[in-house]
Order: C-alpha cells, then structure tokens, then sequence
C-alpha cells in the first residue's frame, strides 16, 4: 500500500471537504500516480476548501489548494507539474522515447489547459448563477463550448484504448477531467469517452487512491 | 531574425483572426520563447478562429487550435507542453538544476491551469451574456473568483522581479496569460503585478515574437 508514514515523499490533502467533493479533491492525480508506480507516500493534511489557510500552507502552494508534493530537497504544487515530475521517475507513467514524452506531457496540458477550463466555466456558471431567475440562460450560452471540446476529443479519441497508444500521465490527467465533468449529458452523447473514463477508474490504481483520499477526510468541518 | 522558412521547426499560426485579437493568439508564447534563444522557425498559417478547420489541421490539433510546432520526428500542440519541450533545449528557458526546471514548469501549469481558466472563465461570461439583461448579475458573480487568484499571485511575487529567482517559462506563460486577463482593474489593483507584466513584455524576445505574429495576419478573412 504506497501510505506510508515514513515515506520520504510527502501528499498534501484536505482534512475536509462537502461530501460531493470527497473522491473528486485534486490530490487525487499524485495518490493516483504514485499507485501506478508503488511508490510509498505520506500524507499531510491541511485546512480544507474555504477554511483559514495557514501560512505554512501558502509558502508552499500559492493559491492555498492541494496538492502539494514535498521530497528532499524539492517542494512542488500543480497537480500537473507532479504528473511530469512523477513520469520523470518512472515510464510507466512516461515513456522514455522523446517524441512519445513530449506527446504524453501535450495531453496532459490538453487536459488541464483545453478541457478543465471549459467545463471548469461551465461548473463555475452554474454555482454563481445559483437561484437567480437567468440561471437556465446562463448554462445554455456556455454549454456549446464544452460540447465541443468534449465532440473533438471523441473524435480523436475514436475507438482507441488511450490517447497515445498506451497508458499515460496523459490519460491519467483527461480521465480525472473528465470524470469531474458537471453535466452527465456533455459525456452520455459519446460512448467511447464514456468507455474511456470506465477503463481508467476500473485501473487498480485508482481504485486505491480513491479508497485513500475518502479515508482521509474528516467527518465533520474543523 | 529567428522568422526562417528553411527552418526545421515550424510554428502554425492563424491566417485572421478579428482585430482585438490579433497579439493574442497562442502561439505568441512559443514565438517568444523560440526568440528568447535565437532559433528560427518557419511559420504554416492556417483557416483562423471560427473557419473551417482543415482535416491536416485537426490531426496535428485535436481541438483546431494553435499553435502546433513541428520538427523532424515530432508534432506537439498545446503551449504549455511546446514550452516546456523548448525549455528542455535550453536552460535561458529553463534551469539545468532539477528542483528548480521542475519549480518553473510548477508556474507554467499555474499560469495555465490556476490563473488562466479562472480569467478565461470571466470572459466566457462577458461574452455569453452579451446584450443580456442579467450581464452585470453574472459578472459581478463570476469575478471574485479571479479577483482572489490575482491577488494570491500578487502576494507571491511580492517586489521579485520573477517568479523563481530568474526568468523562466513558468515567467512567460505567467506574464502573457495576465497580459490577457479582460478586467483591466484586476491588475489595476496589484501595481507589482502590472510591473510584472510591463517587464516581461518589454523583453526584446516579446517585441520581437509580436511583430512577427501581428505581421502575418491578413487583413481580411479568407
């Protein structure tokens, strides 16, 4: 099991969130990569979502979120920048040829730059337009932008197991997204997106970083 | 001038794109760092912003954007993973140190997936509610947002030139996404930010990069 208390590598988490967050908390992508590889962790647990931030915390990451990821001599925050760090130990998640790196850390940012934003606005959209009487208008005006981002990435997708011919950070980054998309109808138009977020969360991998982040959380706010 | 048809890398750019866009476009990022190290490139212009998107475009860009950058044995898009391939060819872009390569690609993902999302966010509500009766409503909702990253970045900064010591990546795709931000008065209010900005703009790779994007633009749509 990579928790581990004595492990020199170090996970930053919430000690709480709303129960909808719990197993969507962006920690998620490190605990999930560091299963693929075996790699030992320990956790550290901070103020949750809307909670004071401590300055510790803030040193560490800039805009008070998890994760951050600490080891000798080295403290880095970014879910995706510890993707690249973490693929750089080990080509299960990476490959070691050039090209098909670079490809790899392309969909990564695809991922997180091309994607996450779009349905990331749409999500935004509808908990700041919550109750008002414009709310339906809203996310109808910003819905065909995630429509087509998520149509294209089908598209390219097609009936492949993964992005590149084989698993990685890539995948592992889209596949997060992906699953976090606030409307089931932007991925239910498209069989094969769907299949692809069933294969990645059915990886052992996942399966054991979900279990660990919902562990970790308390049952009450502190 | 690194602008080379014979060059073997080659840049995609936008044939047109409307007026208020044009110094905009993304692969502004990859011009500027490919002239922060003096290697040319060759430019292939492609149907702009809201054209027909060619299938040849739509391999090298799954979601028919720009840029895509091109060398023997490699096709990468998205700016992040292009700057941060370039950067891996030369340390002015990125140190040799590891702990720090891995800290500047650490702001390169939070310039592109904690700032630029949450402003982008913001101007997708500007847009989508154009004309609407309840635009002021989804604004006012949307930006605080936006407001408390620029303020976290702003606090991190502090009176540094750049982000980590030197100028790195992480400074370029950090100071272009800003450049963008639609609310002049989220800078407004952090002059060490807009300072920021003003530097690394003033940089002659950045003025160099921009006359390069804005002269390769037609005048008209095609």
């Amino acid at each position: 099991m990579p928790v581990d208390p004595n492990s020199a590598i170090e996970v930053t988490a919430y000690r709480w969130v709303p129960e909808m967050a719990r197993g969507f908390v962006k920690d998620m992508r490190v605990r999930w990569a560091l299963e693929e590889i075996g790699l030992p962790y320990r956790v550290r647990r901070v103020s949750g979502a809307g909670g004071e931030k401590s300055p510790e915390h803030l040193a560490d990451q800039p805009f008070g979120q998890v994760p951050v990821l600490r080891e000798p001599g080295l403290s880095l925050f970014e879910s995706g920048a510890i993707l690249v760090h973490l693929g750089g130990k080990d080509e299960r998640l990476l490959p070691l040829d050039p090209a098909a790196r670079a490809r790899a850390i392309s969909w990564v940012f695809a991922a997180l730059n091309s994607v996450e934003p779009i349905t990331q606005a749409l999500m935004l959209t509808r908990r700041t337009s919550e109750g008002q009487p414009w709310q339906a208008e809203a996310i109808a005006a910003m819905r065909p932008f995630a429509e087509q981002r998520i149509a294209r990435l089908a598209a390219v997708l097609g009936q492949s197991e993964w992005l590149e011919g084989r698993f990685t950070i890539g995948d592992l980054a889209m596949a997060d997204v992906l699953r976090a998309v606030p409307d089931a109808e932007l991925l239910a138009g498209h069989p094969n997106l769907a299949a692809y977020v069933d294969r990645a969360t059915a990886r052992p991998a996942f399966q054991a970083a979900m279990a660990a982040q919902l562990a970790d959380f308390d049952a009450e706010p502190v």
